[in-house]
């Protein structure tokens, strides 16, 4: 069901770049999120159909980039001399939800370190300005839709492990799961 | 059935951080208000779903310090230089009403000073640009969600006191309570 | 019925406060308008869930005042370099209509010129821009709302003193009655 | 039924007011149209309960005084340098459509020279951006409620004559009429 | 039943105003359009009650104007130094589509050069951005109603010659027509 | 059906003017999509009855350019100095969703590169914010459409190619068919 074929993530997989894991009325399915850096003051542009809460997600995890700069090796002037576009194709597909909201986040801080996401990797959770990760439903349609997908490695909220246990371990297996607290973690796992 | 652990708000305590109590359609709950400084001009930037009332209950908050931020020993340059964002997760509820009043002044002036809010200390009240603090409603079912969550200081409005006499004494025991009239009651209590 | 306790807006009396009256569905309410004044552009800021004729009266009011700084003793410039915050508490109840227009003024001039109202103190009328005072419905109610909350002198317009005849002497007694053509006749009154 | 005294509007006179004349659903009615200049940057600040017809009509004639400075001896930098407020009393009633275009055209024209407009005298006609006036409905009930007032004087569009002669001359005995085809006109006889 | 006589269209002509065709539902009808040039920066305000779609014809024709400024003899300054009011009475009654782009666009360039349009003529077409006259309905509605206005000349897309032919030539004996495919000959034809 | 007739884009082809392929009720169509730049402060200006879907994807490739413009030999300078117009006639035709996302993308390109675009060459696809190209529906009914308006070649994502081969192959003959991955591809294609 998925438009992307497997390789295109792999070859195209450039910084500013990161894949979520969405839940729709037919089931999970991956989402990638694109970013792109260029002249501006700071403006944060959104695109790809997004509702409300999603797109305060999005400015949620840019003033938590913002307010760590430092922490992560961002030159605090990229939120001053640059503008920040983050696309969620497809533009179709009316998109919303706060679970995007590490994706988005780490995708825009792959973009402001110039790092790469690591490949095959997805995730999915709520973020929270002081920089906490908040899980979020549809943890098995999502899993699926991941495994389905190629992908190898998932990182989830700690609250959300329950939810994998109670995922048949046939349908996982060779899946590596990561479970944090924070963004700092996720950063610390997702860029390499 | 709250989605923050006991230990979370514990550790995870910054300034810019407050804990208020929340009357929704399945009871009350607690609600974190989490704010954070940036470079700016003064705008204050708000997120998580969030209706007009609410809002504007922080933009009475935002200008009540500005207009008194000397007597806070916040600078008064800060209301030009920066921008504050106020986050309630979680994005996914919709939230309204005026009782998150004194949460958010709080949370933005524990940002403004630097000053940590007092840890497992709630609070409820709606806020006036005088710097009064007026009743809010659920009472009864906002402490016990207070007390649920291992809370341990409440804030409220004098005019609520005959709300929390209602309440069963069993079921409020080692719970302390606070009554105040103005804003800079609130604050005395609660920044340390 | 108020939330207001009577020795509140005696003892919190400061510059940029005035009292109002108010008809809603349940009969007459008092209401009070704060302002506040910090650093800005001229800017009119409006909060406490406000319909559009309402904001369009402060608006007229805030002209006004502009319009006729030097004759009240107002800095002109203070139109230009503060940013004037209007709020009128309870922020959960919506308000509308042009009956606070002479209140919002009043409230404006005082914070401008740091002059206080004049306590027990209470007034209703719709303001005009050229500065006249137009008369308003619901007078019986707001009268007894009036000295219900214990007030003690009402601001009304001359062509509303034909509504206070009609009201049953006993029910007023006390109170004193101040009959207006002019918003200058206004804050003459009100402004001690 | 009009709020206004007829003293009113004869000791009130000021520049920047004009009266118009009005057909609501209640028969005609008299109007009168405020302007305040003060400090700012050209922009045109609408109050009253404006509907977007009128709201497009006052732009119209502030754009064709804009265009005619010179020839209404108006300072060219007025434009850029003032803002003009028109407000028109009474806030809680809505008014639309482009009947008040002359009156608003002529009270911001008494503004802009500082130049009274005539006493009683009322108006009524649409305007067009290159100087014409146009005719509008309702002109035996808004002639009925001038002379109800105790206005003396009414300018109306030459294509409106037919509908004066068809009022009985007994109901306008004492009224002068005014016919006129340009703005031009309208303000060599309003403007004194 | 057109509120402009005859010999106002041709004594009032000037630079900045010209004569569409438009088809409402009472028949045909001719309208005019006005422009007038101030100081300002560039903006393109448009007033009469104009629909979207009216609104981005006239941003299309302004745009291809100020790409074509050197082609026709415009100031290319004007596009920063200059604000255009686009205004279509009669006021109340609302307009749409895209068939007065091409005398929105005449209006417009007869403003930036001074020129005027041609006297007797009328037009109706949709405009594009590379300068291509687009057919449009109502044709026959729209010749009787120049007709019946005393016009002498029509200008009309050539795809729209189909629809002339169908016309009885008893009721347009004595009109001049002028089919084009693009917007310099609109304007080589209007422009005297 | 159309209303461009087959000589109009032959010759009036010029530097900013693409040809899609649309989806409509009544079946497949062609579409222009018209650049325009003037001067400017980067500004995207969009026109032509287009929905959200549709000017978000104008805005991702109009970011895309930017953040590509040295690789296109675009002078960088343009996103801050121009203000980029694109229109799709017919103003009077709602339209929205991804699929023009390929044709905004290069006629953007051949207004920013002076380049035009090859005639008689037609394209369908959605863009991503990093450069590749989605699939998109109703190939089948644009493809006919393409042929019946005389166009000669064809670009469509590669995941599209089956959507062709169902075609009966007599309906296609002389079609040229170009299958890509990247937004690169369709540049190198398109612009000559
Ligand atoms: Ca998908
Ligand atoms: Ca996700
Ligand atoms: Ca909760
Ligand atoms: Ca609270
Ligand atoms: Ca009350
Ligand atoms: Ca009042
Ligand atoms: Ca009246
Ligand atoms: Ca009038
Ligand atoms: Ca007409
Ligand atoms: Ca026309
Ligand atoms: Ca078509
Ligand atoms: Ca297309």
């Amino acid at each position: 069901k998925s438009r992307y074929s497997n390789d295109l993530y792999k070859v195209a997989n450039m910084p500013g770049v990161a894949v979520g894991l969405a839940w729709t009325y037919v089931g999970g399915d991956i989402l990638f999120v694109e970013t792109s850096l260029s002249e501006g003051k700071g403006e944060l542009k959104l695109t790809g159909n997004l509702g409300n809460v999603m797109k305060e997600s999005a400015a949620t995890g840019f003033t938590y980039l913002q307010s760590n700069a430092r922490k992560y090796d961002i030159d605090p002037e990229a939120f001053n001399k640059k503008t920040i576009h983050v696309h969620v194709p497809e533009g179709a597909v009316p998109k919303d939800g706060p679970s995007a909201g590490v994706t988005m986040m780490t995708a825009m801080a792959s973009a402001f370190t110039g790092k790469r996401v690591k490949p095959y990797l997805a995730m999915t959770g709520e973020i929270t300005l002081r920089g906490q990760v908040l899980p979020v439903g549809g943890i098995k349609e999502k899993i699926l839709a991941a495994r389905r997908a190629g992908l190898k490695e998932v990182i989830l909220c700690w609250q959300n492990e329950k939810d994998v246990q109670e995922i048949d371990s046939a349908f996982i297996k060779g899946l590596k799961f990561n479970y944090v607290k924070t963004m700092q973690q996720v950063l610390e796992l997702a860029l390499v």
